[in-house]
C-alpha cells in the first residue's frame, strides 16, 4: 500500500493519457467531499461538500474544500456531478458557483431539488441543472454512467467515469440496503456489469471500513419506531435528520398507525420534507400533516412532533426544549425519540440534550437504547460485496479519516488487490491513473477554508489560533500614550483584561514595574515603540505567569497622540 | 419519585434527631463526588473529588465542589472518608485541606497512600491518616462500618454510616465482579447482614444504571491482552488509567509471558505504581522493568510501553506520539493498546489520537474493536443484586448524571422500593433522614469552583462567559485619549484587534465612522466617558454585525493623559 509522505513535491505535468485524481476534501476527514477528475486538459468534479467544525476550530460555521487548486481553471471545468443531497456533498456548492455561476450541475431528481433550494437561499440562479438517473451522459471527455445506490436520503447515485485512461468507479457514500424501504436497490448488477467491463479504480466510501459485518435493513427500524409511538404515554418528538426522508416517513406511517397527528417543526425539515413530498419521494397520508400553531388544540397523545437537533445543536429545537428556552415545554410522561445516527464530535452535546430532557421527565429513546437508527454507510461485510463484484486493478479508499482508509485498504488486499495497487492519498494528494496503475505523483494544497459570517477565507488559521489563546486564558491590553512630537510617554501605561480571571485590583501589582521597565527603555525620554511592546509583554507575561501561572494573551497598545 | 425544584429555599432547622444529607458534588454530574453528613451539630465528608471541565469552560484545569455550606463549621468535621483513590473521590482534598490542615482523613491503605503522594505535591502533610479496613470505627456521633467493594482500582471501600437516625449505605464506586483478579469481592454478604439489620437509606453508584445486565468479569481481559501482545510484530504501547493497577497487572503478566520488557513512561504511572508495588497491589516480576531511556537497548518486539494519554489528553505521551511529538516515533508494525473506558467528552480527543497512530502505521486497539477494558461500575443486572440483598426502605442515586440517576431510581422501583421513598436529589439538595423517611427539605449552593494556574475560585462564570466570546469571536478593542485637563479628545481612536478574522485595513471604513460619533457626543468638546463606550460600542457591534455577521467583543478604551 503506498501512502503519501509530507515531502510530496508539487506534480508533474501530466503524461498524454492519463487520468488526474485530486481530492480537496473527503480523504482523512468526515466531510467536505470534493475530487476533481482531469483529462487531457478538462475537468469533472465529484461532490463539492462542508465539513463541521471541531471544538478547535471555534466560532466557525462551516469548513470548505480550498478551491485554489482549480481557480485559474474554473472555465476548464465540463460539471459538477453530486452523488446525492447530503451538506458533506453539496453545502459547498453555492460557494463554487459563486466563482463561476454557469458551472453545470449534474444529480438525481433530489439531490437537484435540494441544491436548488440551497442556492434559492444564498440568492444564486444556477444556470444548468441536469437530472440524471442510470444512463449514460458525456461531460467533455468524461463519459458517466449513473448506478442507483441506497444512503440514508432517497435517490443517491453512484458514478462511473469513462475516459481512455480507463474506467473509475466512485461509489459516492452508499451501502446495501437489500430490503430498502423504497424499494431502490444498490445497482450491483450494474457495479458486476462494469466489474466484467473492468475496472480500473474503484473510490469507494470508507465511513464504515471498521464496522464488521452488515448494516441492518432499514425496514428493522420502523416495527420498532411503531412500537416506541404505541406505548407514548403522552406527546412524542422525534429528532432526526431534515433530509432522512426515508426516516420521517416511517415516523409518519406509524403516527398515522396509531391515530396520531404529526407537526414538522424547524425551517429545514418543513422545507427538505415538502420538497420530497412535491416529487413523490414521501407519501403523506391526508390529515396527518397539522401545523405546530395548532398544537394546542390536541391532546398529548395524540401528537407527534418532527423536529431537527438530533446532534445537539445548541439551536435547534431538541436543545432548546431540553433547556426549557423553547415553547414546547417538555414534561414528564413525554417520550423523545432520537432516531439517527450520533456524529463523531457531538457527543457531548446530544448527552447534555439528553440529561436535559431526562430531568424534566421525558423518556428518551436513542440508538444506545433501542435500535431506531442504522447506519447509511455500508459496512465491512458490504464493502466486500462491492469489491469482490467490481474485482478492481486498482482501489483507493474515499470518504473516511485514517482509521476508515486503512481499514478499507485492509479489505481491498483480503480480495486480491494487489498492495502496491492499493492507493491511500490524504486531501490534496496527486493520484494519476496511467497505463493501468494508479499512483501518487505529488501533493497540492488542499488546507481548511473557513466560512464564518458573511466572510469566506478572512478567518485564517492564525486568527483561529489567537481565538485559542482567548478562549482559553482571556488577555490582559496595556495601553500607553506617547506624545508624537517629543517622542516621550504622555500617559498610562492602562491595564485592561477581560476573561483572564484576575481581579483588576492585582494590576496594582504590576503597575509600577511596567512603569519602571518603561522608564529605563526610555532613559532620553524618546519612546522606541518596539521596544517598548517586547518589554511590556516580556514584564507582564512573567508576573502573570509566576503568580498564576497563566498565559493569556498580553497586548500592548501604544497610540500616539 | 421525588426530585428538586428550581424554587427549593434554603433549608429548615434540623429536627432532633434527623440525619442531614448534602451533596456538594457528583449528583447530576459524573465527578467531584462529595456528600456532607451531618449529625447533632457534627459533620462526616464521604469523598472530595475533582470534575474535569467540558469545551465549554476553557482554561480550566479542574472544577471543585464549592466547599461554601460548610466553610464556617470546618471545625465541626469529624472525618472525610475516602471510598478509593480516584482523582473524582480524592482530588479536592488538598483545597479542603487548605481550608483546615487537621482534617482526619479516613480510607483504606491504597487509597491513603495515594492521597499522601497527592498531598506532598501540594506540599501539604496531612495531620491525620487513618488507615481503615472491614470493621468498624467511631467518627464522633458517626460509627462507620466498610466494605469491600470492587472497582477499577484496588482497594475500594463502601461505608455504612450508623446514626440514631438509622443506617445509611453508601456504595462509592463499584461493581461486583464474582472473579475479580485480586481475589477481593465485593462483600455482598456484609450488604446482606446490613440489609437483614435494616438499611433505612442506600445511597448507590449510578454510573452504569442505564447499562442492562452485567459488567464482563476482569479476568475476561487478560487473555485478549496477552494475545495482543503475543501477535504483536514490533513494539506494544499501552495506554491506560495511572491508577488501573489491575490492568498493568495484566500487562506486565502478559509481557513476561512473551519474553518481552516493559517500560513505565510518564510521571503519574511511574508513582502510582511504585506504590501499588511497595504495598504489594502489584506483582512485578524482577529484571521485568527497565528504565524508558534504555529503550535502544531492546528490540521492537521485546517490548511494552506502558503509559497514560488513553483519554487523549493533549500533553500525555500517547498525543505526542500520534503528532510525532515524542522520542517515541510510533512506525509500521507498532501496536498500541488503549486499554481503558472511553470518558464522555474525550471522544474527539482520543479519536484523533488513534487517526493520527493509524496514520504512521500502527494497529490501534481499543474498547470498540477488541474486549480490552470493561468498566469499573456496576451494570444494571448487579445493582439489583444489591438493592434486593440490601431492601432498603429509602434509595438514592448517587454519582451519575440525570439520564443515569433517573434509570437507576427505576431499578429500585422495580424491586420495590416504594416510588414516595426514592429520592433523586442534585448537588446541593438538602435531604434529611427523618423518623425513617428520607425527604428533599431544601437546598444550598453547590456551584461550580474552578481552578485555573495557582488560583481557586478567582475565575468565575463571568470570566468565563467572556472567554467563550473570545474564544468564538476575538476582539476589536478602540483606544480613545482624553485630555484629563480639558476632558477633550486627545488621540485616538485607534482599532485593534485578534481573533476577529478582520483584516486590519478594514477597520479604516469605520475609524470615520467612530470620529463622527464621538465628535457628535462631545459636541461642547468635553467627553462624557460614559457615553463614549457606549457610542464606541454601538457604532463598531453594527459595523461589524451588517458587514460580517459576527459578534467579537467590543473594548472601549478611554485613557487620560
Amino acid at each position: 500500500m503506498s501512502h503519501p509522505h509530507p515531502e510530496l513535491g508539487p506534480p508533474p505535468a501530466m503524461a498524454e493519457g492519463a487520468l488526474r485524481i485530486v481530492a480537496l476534501g473527503g480523504l482523512g476527514e468526515i466531510g467536505r467531499n470534493m475530487a476533481v477528475f482531469e483529462y487531457d486538459g478538462r475537468l469533472l468534479i465529484v461532490d463539492c461538500g462542508v465539513l463541521f467544525p471541531e471544538p478547535d476550530q471555534p466560532g466557525i460555521d462551516l469548513i470548505l474544500p480550498d478551491f485554489e487548486y482549480i481557480r485559474n481553471r474554473l472555465d476548464d471545468i465540463e460539471a459538477v456531478v453530486l452523488t446525492h443531497g447530503h451538506e458533506d456533498h453539496i453545502g459547498a456548492v453555492p460557494y463554487l458557483l459563486r466563482e463561476r455561476r454557469n458551472i453545470p450541475l449534474v444529480g438525481s431528481k433530489l439531490t437537484l431539488a435540494l441544491i436548488e433550494a440551497k442556492l434559492t437561499e444564498h440568492r444564486i440562479q444556477p444556470t444548468k441543472l441536469e437530472v440524471v438517473e442510470g444512463e449514460r451522459h458525456r461531460f467533455g471527455p468524461f463519459e458517466c454512467e449513473f448506478f442507483a445506490v441506497n444512503h440514508s436520503i432517497p435517490d443517491a447515485l453512484a458514478v462511473a467515469i469513462r475516459t481512455p485512461a480507463g474506467i473509475v468507479l466512485h461509489t459516492g457514500d452508499f451501502r446495501m440496503d437489500q430490503l430498502p424501504s423504497d424499494g431502490r436497490l444498490t445497482d450491483l448488477g450494474g457495479f458486476a456489469r462494469l466489474g466484467a467491463e473492468g475496472v480500473d479504480l474503484l473510490m469507494s466510501d470508507s465511513t464504515n471500513a471498521e464496522v464488521p459485518g452488515f448494516v441492518t435493513s432499514e425496514r428493522e427500524i420502523a416495527p420498532v419506531i411503531d412500537e416506541v409511538i404505541r406505548t407514548a404515554e403522552k406527546r412524542v418528538i422525534v429528532a432526526s435528520f431534515a433530509s432522512h426522508v426515508h426516516r420521517v416517513q416511517q415516523v409518519m406511517d406509524a403516527a398515522d398507525h396509531h391515530g396520531r397527528k404529526v407537526a414538522l417543526v424547524g425551517r429545514s425539515m418543513v422545507r427538505n420534507m415538502g420538497i420530497a413530498r412535491d416529487l413523490g419521494y414521501l407519501r403523506v397520508p391526508p390529515g396527518l400533516i397539522i401545523d405546530p400553531k395548532d398544537l394546542e388544540a390536541y391532546p398529548p397523545e395524540g401528537l407527534v412532533l418532527i423536529c431537527t437537533g438530533s446532534q445537539g445543536e445548541p439551536m435547534a429545537a431538541l436543545s432548546r426544549m431540553a433547556n426549557r428556552d423553547h415553547p414546547i415545554r417538555v414534561a414528564e410522561g413525554d417520550t423523545v425519540l432520537l432516531a439517527s445516527s450520533l456524529v463523531p464530535g457531538n457527543e457531548t452535546s446530544v448527552n447534555n440534550v439528553i440529561n436535559g430532557l431526562v430531568r424534566w421527565g421525558a423518556r428518551v429513546v436513542h440508538k444506545g437504547n433501542a435500535k431506531v437508527h442504522v447506519s447509511g454507510h455500508a459496512a465491512a461485510g458490504e464493502l466486500l460485496y462491492l469489491l469482490n463484484v467490481t474485482r478492481p486493478s486498482n482501489f483507493m479508499p474515499v470518504h473516511g479519516e485514517w482509521r476508515h482508509m486503512r481499514a478499507h485498504a485492509k479489505l481491498a488486499a483480503l480480495t486480491g488487490v494487489p498492495e502496491d495497487h492499493i492507493v491511500i492519498a490524504e486531501d490534496g494528494v496527486v493520484v494519476d491513473l496511467f497505463d493501468g496503475r494508479a499512483k501518487v505523483v505529488g501533493a497540492v494544497p488542499a488546507g481548511y477554508v473557513y466560512v464564518d459570517g458573511t466572510s469566506v477565507g478572512d478567518v485564517t488559521d492564525f486568527a483561529l489560533k489567537d481565538r485559542r489563546i482567548l478562549g482559553e486564558e482571556g488577555f490582559i491590553s496595556v495601553v500607553i500614550v506617547v506624545d508624537s512630537a517629543t517622542g516621550k510617554l504622555a500617559g498610562g501605561p492602562e491595564i485592561h483584561a477581560r476573561g483572564s480571571g484576575i481581579d483588576p485590583s492585582m494590576f496594582d501589582a504590576i503597575l509600577p514595574e511596567v512603569e519602571r521597565a518603561l522608564q529605563d527603555n526610555a532613559a532620553d525620554g524618546v519612546v522606541d515603540v518596539q521596544q517598548v511592546r517586547r518589554v511590556v509583554r516580556r514584564t507582564v507575561g512573567r508576573w502573570v505567569s509566576d503568580t498564576y501561572r497563566r498565559r493569556p494573551m498580553i497586548i500592548p497598545v501604544v497610540i500616539e497622540v
